[in-house]
């Protein structure tokens, strides 16, 4: 870790959070949203914490377990962190899918909040 | 294309833009970036305009066409538009490939720039 530059270990420790959260207790994810952030999810558009959490608990799963296959992060001119992500996904008892997921990251008030997310499953590959 | 947002249409037209040149011809695309840019591909990282355009046409082949199957445009807090893309491309006499890629565009000096950019096959799905 000591060797990779600050905004990799950032993002690859977002993203570790991210995910453990998302599959353990997606409810929780609340706290790294703020009410800018945007989440466009298969192409559905959400802005606000509220809306985003919303999405993301209502989604139709109960259990819902992420493997990432490659994750890509990179620094922003404004100090922000861009990182994209590549896995696939087993939801429930359903067929594992291949998902691609970006978000970018920004200092707020001291902490690391997600002010940008997209998500899509590889279904067209 | 008048009842979208502005960012999707400006986020959705440098797509275009972009990969019309790629597939045109490559060496063309410097244009698109500010020395301040990063591109990550397939895990590689460059920086700056010259880096960035020198990997892009040094890829081994001759002829390449992408085409689209998704595009997800949303605006940032720092009044950038940050674009994933999910799509398919032919290299050369090769099978068909799935990709993403994810830009991040900010307005530089009054025109649209793409400062950073993520490239990944999509191999492992």
């Amino acid at each position: 870790m000591g060797d990779k530059p600050i905004w990799e270990q950032i993002g690859s420790s977002f993203v570790q959070h991210y995910y453990q959260l998302f599959d353990a207790d997606r409810t929780q994810l609340g706290a790294i949203y703020i009410d800018a952030s945007c989440l466009t999810w298969e192409g559905q558009q959400f802005q606000g914490k509220a809306a985003i959490v919303e999405k993301l608990t209502s989604l139709p799963f109960q259990k819902i377990q992420h493997s990432i296959t490659a994750q890509d992060h990179q620094p922003t001119p404004d100090s922000c962190i861009l990182s994209m992500v590549v896995g696939q996904l087993k939801a429930d008892d359903d067929q594992v899918l291949g998902f691609h997921q970006t978000f970018l990251l920004k200092n707020f008030q001291g902490a690391w909040v997600c002010t940008n997310e997209v998500f899509r499953l590889a279904l067209h590959n």
